[in-house]
């Protein structure tokens, strides 16, 4: 029911763009493990849609909030099964299951409620329908331990990055560019106090949003950087885009579904068509906005300059993205973590199958220097597996 | 971190009232135990109203959700420490909680979403934020775990009340009396199958809400059944309430916060001010339903009458109340858990502590007769304690 040795592990990530969820199955042998089967499985449009109606406070409820817990459950449960048939892998071979849960609401700065300073996150998934239909023991909600002992719940997969990518003589950064942005800075030593990790800023769900609002709809997305390739950068708008509080505001900092949301792509838009942007301009300048506020956190709050910085994220595919965050780098070695055998898009599935793994194991797995959390804990609720039954 | 052996456990109940918890300290020696310390903690007003508020769909937010499943998890962790404070327990001496949550939403009877029914229900009152602040491992969010099983999450004790209370040679009823009313039904012959269990009707927090309509709100609730004592009751219309379809229902059933909660006493103050009843009247005959409505239930639901009634519950503390139920149960024996050893109102917090020690045994701690559930599983969810850090 709690395996004693984990041969196979299964990562679920549902990113904050309420948009599906990626599966990763690794094998381990010895300190080494392969991803043997990934895959980013796209909610329904109605569900997409339903989710990320609930990010909304105060419109959505408690029935609404009840019946998505068990729904995404459920999608969760069938996404995993369905990367396992693909991929000819028994479901009964896997040992146990991390799960990131969807995101709702992110609280990082404290609410005052009964005169003490309570920080939050609502994170829905139930992880009992998961464990219930496959089986397999989950881990889950692993947030919400980090935020017990004062963190902000996020980035949480940071332990994990350290494990992973860290260098023995010089300093990397896993630059994480997915609906949001997010860095974490491993120095050479491998300490983890020297590590940092937060939210760089905007990602593809405001690059999205700007591009559906700047072609009426008729796109979901800037293919292969296709428009921002035609447009031109509004340098003048991307410095003063530049200067929103959360991208001035010193570590740790962390986003929630709705701080680079539509809201946030509403106002830039706005903006862009009182100076008057055509199109493609806006997707450009947004593109460059994305690139600029990477390269302004690693220049105010990284200790040193990376020698090396790793991407991973569906953010990867986009081309004039990648080139647009080299040119504001310049002399800085930039490799996709595609080229060390993790898939961009499947890395933080891969993270959450490690952070389970540490949580069955009982070893602390979140990082006070990136959470801003006053100890480490062990993260993560467990549900048993049912093979005894 | 997780315990190896259990001499303590605690347990937290959270009623459907959402006025305050109940913490249970138990001792164990060998197969026995004794309860070394209990006490119901109201939450204050303001904390009152406010998780009353959230029971309401469609209008409160997933900011408040997020907002108040950190606070009351603090709430329960400084009740916890409270009563062990009070009864100067060691909080480190305490191998285990179980923590029945906060329980916002109840939806027992299938939801379609994608073509597929969904069964809900949503808890709060985090356990990261109990097991951290106390060090203790957390059992939490067992029903969801007997939802994922086709379950209805609810009665969720039964097998606790089976461990503790069968007999056998005589069929036996435990009757919990609190927010809502609940039954318990024993087979002599000790099996789970021919276990019954399931909501009998309206409780406390439907009678207090009548005493709160009748007396203008200058009275909280019918101090030792006084008000019914004065009043009569109007039979005709306890008839015609009892026709109500959820009393009618086939188990397994199971009620929500709202199910009897403010609404309900609305409808029934405005048909017995149609009828021109005076206070203490309406008083009394809301006792008499609560009362009418458990012997019917047993009457219509149960497969033999049972020997003999254990009562649980605060309701039990309404001498009025006893003493219908007593007269609509001529001969049958009625006897307060009291008198075996555990104080009524402690009794579903002796309950929760007992499922989590079941959850970290690996047993199955669900009755598929009673929820419905297609089969056993082991239910709860469980954050590790801190000793090791």
């Amino acid at each position: 029911v709690l395996p004693t040795q984990i041969q196979r592990a299964a990562g679920l990530h549902a990113g904050l763009s309420g948009s599906g969820v990626d599966v990763a199955i690794l094998e381990f042998s010895g300190e080494e493990f392969s991803v043997i089967a990934w895959r980013g499985i796209d909610y329904t449009m109605a569900m997409r849609r339903k989710v990320q109606s609930l990010y909304r406070p105060g419109v959505n409820g408690v029935d609404d909030i009840s019946l998505m817990n068990f729904v995404l459950g459920e999608v969760f449960a069938e996404s995993l099964a369905e990367v396992c048939d693909r991929a000819s892998i028994p479901l009964s071979s896997i040992d146990i299951v991390g799960s990131s849960g969807q995101v709702l609401h992110h609280q990082p700065t404290p609410k005052r409620f009964r005169g003490q300073p309570i920080r939050s996150q609502l994170v829905i998934g139930e992880s009992a329908v998961i464990a219930q239909r496959t089986g397999i023991p989950t881990v889950s909600d692993f947030s919400a331990r980090d935020i017990a002992a004062q963190g902000q719940g996020r980035p949480i997969t940071a332990i994990i990055d350290h494990m992973l990518f860290r260098r023995k003589k010089v300093p990397v950064a896993l630059q994480q560019i997915s609906a949001v942005t997010t860095v974490t800075f491993l120095p050479p030593e491998g300490d983890l106090d020297g590590l940092r990790a937060f939210d760089t800023g905007p990602g593809t769900v405001f690059l999205d949003e700007v591009v559906r609002r700047s072609t009426s709809g008729t796109r979901e997305m800037d293919e292969d950087g296709g428009m921002a390739q035609k447009g031109k950068v509004h340098e003048g708008m991307v410095k003063m885009w530049l200067s929103n509080p959360f991208l001035r505001r010193q570590p740790p900092r962390s986003a929630g579904p709705e701080t680079f949301g539509p809201a946030y792509a509403d106002e830039f838009c706005k903006d862009a068509s009182k100076r008057g942007l055509k199109p493609q301009d806006v997707v450009a300048t947004a593109t460059g906005l994305v690139a600029a506020s990477i390269a302004q956190a690693y220049r105010r709050f990284l200790p040193v300059w990376p020698e090396m910085v790793l991407v991973a994220g569906g953010g990867t595919r986009n081309p004039k993205l990648m080139e647009m965050i080299h040119r504001r780098m310049p002399g800085t070695e930039i490799q996709s973590v595609g080229d060390l055998g993790i898939a961009p898009e499947a890395k933080q599935a891969v993270c959450y199958a490690l952070l389970a793994r540490e949580t069955i194991w009982v070893r602390p797995n979140n990082v006070p220097s990136a959470t801003g959390a006053s100890r480490r804990v062990v993260m993560g609720k467990i549900d048993l597996g049912s093979d005894v039954l």
